[in-house]
């Protein structure tokens, strides 16, 4: 399940002026490229996550079905599979990974589906969360070349409020001193467990705490729950900087940072040519539906579909058989249009 | 302003069991003590807050108005005024400074209502958060005494997400190694600072920053704004263990613990007999008006009544000028019946 390509990407000239170096793009595919090269759907990975983490939305009968789709998974930068602070050589390594943005990750992800496959169109771009967020920058950043997306509990450009959410996971996370600055030698364990219980309240609703659901999924008490699940989460061979890069990433989110757009929101939102279902959350806490219906408003050819339920943020995470359904209906919606 | 008095409540034997000797409530009055003794209104103090930071619903023309009532606004204990871990001699000084429960915070307020000033009737209980945690255990530990309650923007149990919320918040201070669990000399600055960035994502509500609603508070960005309103706040003669304690105080808030109701939360609701206005405010993020709906719904005699806008949890704090008369109003017409 782990095994996985990697694309040599060469040096890689980062939109904020830093130079990634020897940079990798590590990616798993799933099924075959078809003739005319018209199945191939691009499915980026979410904050921390790593491309098995993405597996659970892709399976035969689904909408992301092997026998139908060539579908890719890239990892995004910084996630410890493709570069990042955790395997780049110095003096480029830990606290000196430059800042990547999420038009940098998709322009990469681009570099390997036309360089490395050929492909011209993509039949679908999809994401959770972060990975919502390059849904939307591939939109922008090709809109000729995306015929449909369906960002799910995500966002085109980090709201504030969003921004002051991670502002308390950084600040948790770097609270440790073993932290150093960056430049620990092993994990910041108190700061990687501050971080996931500052998270727990975040990632799922308060109905969902309030309706005790963690007990479905196995966990005995709220307290087992922030362990085992939450910091569980946090110390399964994930990286302190490698997660500061990806936050940094994350807070840094604007299509509208694309070039030719000069940070006009409205007019990058309008840009898009690709046929959308936008899925928030209905009680996700840090991407709230009302941002999303903002968004979609002003694309041209978009529909908002609210995912009902207490799961909140994580109703996109694969963990709530109800929640994967309503997405993959819709994905099967999406892509027979 | 500061000027403040103090009841010595001698050695107090609290809930958990442990002896908080030499024991002292701070607090403070306005207005005078009708003859018959029937114009008290009692009005706690909320998470950190001491009774100054309580002064902005008192006024002339208010409902809470020094010329009619004789408001009394007791310290919490943990609070920096009342006995707290910063305050207390050894050895029961900070890190062994005793669990405090919201039971143990109303039992010694009762003490100076009844032993110093003789009043056996309250007209009124009110306060916000923590407050209006205390305002729903006077309703039931004294039912008989309390005619009036309207806690705001708070629980008369604290919710599993709220639990969950502060989990992140303490998590965040302790991370700070300078904490050094508690026996520090020097306040732990780094995890205030981060305690305070946690803190900032709840307090307000993400359509508050969607609007940049800070600016109006005269704050020029959101750095800005995580600066000099959040830290600022927490490093404003705030002490950590004080902060602990109260933290500890609030995640174990719970009218059901109440002696005589054994955990049965619906049976201690029902036995408030306070005729009450519960407003909790629309975006709360840690106190969702779904919660009080709940609540509202099993006490004989009270009103939903949610204070609408995009403060969040803030709407009680005294800042927006339109929250605050929407309490206003509804402490006087509750104060008229």
């Amino acid at each position: 399940m782990n095994e996985y390509e990697v694309f040599e990407l060469g040096d890689v000239v980062l939109q904020g002026g830093a130079t990634l170096r020897a940079a990798k793009l590590a990616y798993k595919t799933f099924g075959s490229l078809n003739e005319d090269k018209s199945n191939a759907i691009v499915y980026p990975t979410w904050y921390s996550g790593r491309h098995w983490e993405n597996e659970w939305l892709i399976g035969e009968g689904m909408a992301l079905d092997p026998n139908e789709y060539f579908i890719i998974i890239p990892n995004m930068l910084g996630n410890g599979l493709s570069s990042s602070p955790s395997n780049t050589p110095p003096p480029y390594d830990k606290a000196r990974f430059p800042n990547i943005t999420v038009y940098d990750n998709v322009a990469v992800q681009h570099q390997l589906v036309t360089e490395q496959f050929g492909i011209e169109k993509l039949a679908l771009v999809t994401g959770w969360s972060m990975g919502a967020g390059q849904t939307y920058q591939w939109a922008v950043s090709y809109p000729e070349m995306v015929e449909r997306v369906l960002p799910f509990c995500g966002s085109a450009k980090t709201s504030l409020h969003n921004i002051v959410f991670l502002e308390g996971v950084k600040a948790a996370l770097t609270a440790d001193a073993s932290w150093k600055e960056g430049w620990y030698e092993e994990q910041p364990t108190k700061g990687l467990r501050a971080m996931a219980r500052v998270y727990a309240g975040w990632g799922f609703s308060q109905a969902f705490y309030w309706d005790e659901v963690y007990r479905e999924m196995g966990y005995s008490s709220l307290e087992d729950f922030l362990v085992g699940f939450w910091e569980g989460f946090f110390l399964d061979d994930r990286d302190a900087n490698n997660l500061l890069t990806m936050l940094w990433t994350w807070q840094n989110g604007d299509i509208s940072k694309t070039p030719g757009f000069d940070g006009d929101y409205e007019k990058a939102l309008a840009s898009i040519q690709a046929k959308a279902i936008v899925m928030p959350a209905e009680k996700d806490l840090y991407f709230p539906p009302e941002d999303e219906e903002y968004a979609v408003e002003r694309m041209p050819n978009a529909e908002l579909r609210v995912i009902p339920g207490v799961w909140g943020h994580f109703a996109g995470g694969g963990l709530n058989p109800d929640d994967t359904k309503f997405i993959d209906d819709a994905l099967k919606e999406l892509l027979a249009n």
